[in-house]
């Protein structure tokens, strides 16, 4: 897997995880996020490299099912696009109230 | 249904809309969104009001199972309250950057 599609899918994950199976959920953040190959994963797990891959596969298709129906990462990253613009703006310009505004900026930052 | 909750459904209608069954999604947004009452969606789909009550009621059931797992309703709301906040810091102070910051944030609302 590319490193940016394992960045995307480790996006959807953090977004989407709570509507996977419990197996899915464990053995796709193995892989992505704690970076346990396949054979790990299949010696871990008793099962054959194919049986592992062809649930990582589903599982990304799992994901990318519900970003497509949803469209919520990609809502959030132009949010987080946007936020990190007007900071960008409040640091090259001072003014009186920007650090009220930097803190709020952040703030929404940290919820994302 | 109270004015409060029927504001929550529709929002949570829109935001997981897409996972609901066509059926589903067709009568919560006739009932919330187009005012149309139990009693006229039951002759409409020629069924019982019972009928139509228990898949309204089986409807919000599910949308709030989402927003359970996903929890976005609410931080889309926390955003668009952080964001609403920083626009009225800069209303309340002329800087010479608050044009700039205001489109940037409007923005971000149009988004939401």
């Amino acid at each position: 897997m590319k490193i940016e599609e394992s960045f995307r899918v480790s996006l959807l994950v953090d977004f989407y995880k709570n509507l996977l199976t419990q197996k899915q959920r464990k053995i796709i953040t193995d892989f992505i996020d704690n970076n346990i190959s396949i054979s790990e994963l299949a010696q871990i797990y008793n099962t054959s490299r194919q049986a592992i891959n062809d649930l990582i596969k589903r599982t990304i298709k799992v994901l990318e099912g519900y970003e497509e129906k949803l469209n919520l990462l990609h809502k959030f990253e132009m949010i987080r696009e946007k936020v990190k613009k007007s900071l960008e703006i409040l640091d090259s310009k001072e003014t009186n109230s920007s650090n009220e505004i930097k803190k709020e900026l952040n703030s929404v930052l940290e919820i994302m």
